[in-house]
C-alpha cells in the first residue's frame, strides 16, 4: 500500500540499533518559523482550518523536509484534538494559545465525558494516510497525542495556565473525579494512537507537556500511571512492522529512574537533563535492555550565530557520547531533537546549520576508534 | 539594640540543630491572600508605594504573624529592587507582573550597569530595622534578594517571559556580555544582602526563581556560579551572631548534587523534588556536614479541604522523615515551606490548618521512639 521506507535511521535508533549517523527531527518542525507554513496557514484561514484539511496538513507536514534533510516527519496536528472530539470546542485565537469553549471542573461534566467516536477525528487519520503517501517512503511518519494528564490540564483550565490552580484543585480535592477523567482520556488517547497506526503512522509519541508541573508523588499517580495505561493498550506491530513508542515529559528529568519502567522504546528529554547521566540511568548497555533517548538542545540556541549553534549541537552529541556501533545487537542510541518545540522566531537558516552539524559530527564520532 | 530572639526554631534548623518541632514559614506569606494586606495595599496606592514606605512594609510583614504561629518573618519587598536601583525603572501594573522601563540587551546598556548606590535602597534597610524592632524578638527576620541570573532574566526581557528568548539569545550569542551583566548583579546582590544584615536581617535567602529554565551546563555557568559569587562575599556573622544563608532554585532539583557544594546552610526545594532522596543527597549525617532542606508543599494543595491539607502536609513531613534529635551535634533538619509562593487565591483559614499540622505532626514524629 505505502512505498517502502528509504531512510530508516530514526526507526533503527528507536529500537536501539546502530546507525551511520544520529537521526534528527525537531518538535514543531512544521510551524510558524517557516514562511511557507505561514502562507499555507493564511490560505487555510485558521489553525484548525489547517489541521482539519487533509491537503493543507499534508503540505505543511512536508515543508520542513523540503528544506532540511530531517530523518523523520511528524503529523501536523494539535495535542488537543481528542478533547475537541469529546465536544469541548477547541479554538485558537490569533496570537493566543488554545482555548476550550467548555471546561470540565465538576462531577457532572466529568460524568459526561466518554471516549469519542473516532469518526470525529477522521480528518487526522486521513491526514496520516495522505502524508504517508506523499512521503513516498523518504522518512518515517510519527503520529502523536497529548498525554492523559496534559489533556486534563487544558480540559479543566480551559486554556493554558501559569499555576495550574484549577486542575490541581480538582486533583487534590476530588481525586475520584480526576481518576475518572484521566481514565477516559487514557482510553481515548490509546484508541486515537492505534487508529493513527492503522492509518499509517510508523511511530507514535505521547507529549506529556505538563507532567513536570506536578509534585513528586502526584506525577507518578496522575501522569505517569495514565501514560502507562495508554502504552499498555497500544498495538505493538502493524502489518508485521513493530511500532516504536516515544514518551516525552517536559520537566520529567527527576523521574527518569521511574520512567525507565514505562512500556515504551524512547524517552524524550528537555534541556535541563544531563544526557550523559540520563544515558547511564536509562539507555542500557550494549546487548542488554534500555531505552533510546531523544533530545535535548535548548531551542533558544537557534537564536545564536551559526558557529555557536555548531558548538552547542556538538556539546549535546558529545554529552550523550558515542552511540554503539555493533550491528548485531541493540545498545544505547540517541535521537537528536530540541528539548521543546522550535520557536516561531527561529531564523530558518539556523535550522540548516543544526541538521548539518548533527549529521556531520555524529558521523565523525562513529569514525573514531 | 534589638530584643533577644524568643522563638529560635527556624535559626536552629538552618544550622542543622535539633528542634522540638519543624519550623514553618511560607514564601510570600505577607501577600494578597490576606484581606488585611489588600487593605494596606489599597491605602498605599501601589505595590511599590507599599514596599517603599517603612510603616506599610513593617505592617504587612507582621500581618501573617498575627494570624498564624509562623516560625519566621520575611521582609516585605520585591526580588527586583536591585535593578530598579540600577536605574531600570521598576513598576507593577495592577493585575500584572513586574515591568522595567529600560531593558539591557546590548553592549552599551550592559556597559552602563554598575553596582548601585545603596542609598537608593535605603527604604529596604529602614524597613528591615523597623520590622526587627516591631517583631520584638518573636521570630527571626529573613532578608532576601533575587539571584544574579533571575535579575538578569527580568533586566533583559523587561518583564516576565514564557520562553526567556531574549535573555537566552544574549547568553548564547554574547556570553561575554552576559558574564559582565551577571558579575555586576552578583556584586550588587552581595552588597545589598550584607546591608540588610547590618540593618537587622537574621538570615538571608537568594531566590533563583528562574534558574530552572536553563539548560544543563548553562545553569552551572550562568546561575549557580554567580549565586556562589554572591555567597562568597556575604558577611558570615553580625555582632557575633552567625547569619544562615538559604538558596532556592525553582526547578533546580536535578542539580542538587552540584548545589550541595554552594557555600550556604539551607537549600530550598520545589514540590517536584522527592524529599527523602534530597535528604540522602544533601542533608548529611548526624555529626557530619550537610545542608538543611526547606520546602516543598505544592501551594495548590491549599485549595483542597482541610482534611486533605492535613494529609498532604503529613506526607511532606514523613517524606523528609524524622529530623535528628541529638542536642549535642548537628544533623539533618527540615524547614517546612511551600515549593513556591502562596497563591493570592488561597483561603486564609487553610493556612491555619497547614501551620497547625506542621507543628503538631512534627512534634509527634519526634515523640516516637
Amino acid at each position: 500500500m505505502f512505498a517502502p521506507l528509504i531512510n530508516d535511521t530514526f526507526i533503527k535508533a528507536c529500537w536501539r540499533q546502530a546507525t551511520a549517523h544520529t537521526p534528527v527531527w525537531l518538535m514543531r518542525q512544521a510551524g510558524r518559523y517557516l514562511p511557507e507554513y505561514c502562507a499555507t496557514r493564511a490560505r487555510a484561514g485558521s489553525f484548525m482550518g489547517l489541521a482539519t484539511n487533509v491537503d493543507h496538513a499534508t503540505e505543511v507536514t512536508l515543508q520542513p523536509l523540503e528544506r532540511y534533510p530531517l530523518d523523520a516527519a511528524i503529523l501536523f496536528s494539535d495535542i488537543l484534538t481528542v478533547p475537541d472530539a469529546m465536544g469541548l470546542g477547541l479554538s485558537f485565537a490569533l496570537g493566543e494559545g488554545p482555548r476550550f469553549e467548555k471546561t470540565v471542573r465538576d462531577e457532572q461534566s466529568v460524568a459526561a465525558l466518554h471516549v469519542p467516536d473516532m469518526n470525529k477525528l477522521k480528518y487526522v487519520f486521513d491526514a496520516v494516510t495522505s502524508i504517508r503517501h506523499a512521503l513516498k517512503g523518504r522518512v518515517p511518519l510519527i503520529g502523536f497525542s497529548g498525554s492523559p494528564w496534559t489533556l486534563a490540564c487544558y480540559m479543566v483550565e480551559g486554556a493554558g495556565s501559569d499555576d495550574y490552580r484549577r486542575v490541581k484543585e480538582l486533583l487534590y480535592s476530588r481525586s475520584d473525579l480526576m481518576h475518572r477523567l484521566l481514565s477516559v482520556n487514557a482510553d481515548a488517547v490509546a484508541l486515537y494512537l492505534n487508529t493513527q497506526i492503522l492509518a499509517g503512522a510508523q511511530a507514535v509519541m505521547i507529549f506529556d507537556s505538563w507532567g513536570g508541573v506536578l509534585a513528586d508523588g502526584a506525577f507518578q499517580t496522575y501522569s505517569m500511571a495514565y501514560t502507562q495505561r495508554v502504552l499498555s493498550q497500544l498495538i505493538k506491530t502493524h502489518e508485521g512492522v513493530p511500532i516504536p513508542r516515544i514518551v516525552f515529559t517536559k520537566g520529567g528529568g527527576l523521574w527518569l529512574d521511574e520512567m525507565k519502567n514505562l512500556d515504551c522504546e524512547v524517552l524524550g528529554l528537555d534541556w535541563s537533563v544531563n544526557l550523559a547521566r540520563a544515558r547511564q540511568q536509562v539507555a542500557g548497555p550494549v546487548g542488554g535492555p534500555g531505552k533510546a533517548l531523544q533530545g535535548n538542545l535548548d531551542p533558544n540556541v537557534l537564536f545564536a550565530p551559526e558557529n555557536i549553534i555548531e558548538q552547542e549541537v556538538i556539546k549535546v552529541l558529545e554529552s550523550f557520547g558515542a552511540p554503539h556501533r555493533d550491528l548485531n545487537t541493540p545498545g544505547p542510541t540517541h535521537i537528536f531533537n530540541l528539548g521543546h518545540g522550535i520557536s516561531q522566531y527561529t531564523p530558518p537558516d539556523h535550522v540548516s546549520t543544526l541538521v548539518q552539524t548533527v549529521h556531520q559530527h555524529s558521523r565523525a564520532m562513529r569514525a573514531k576508534k
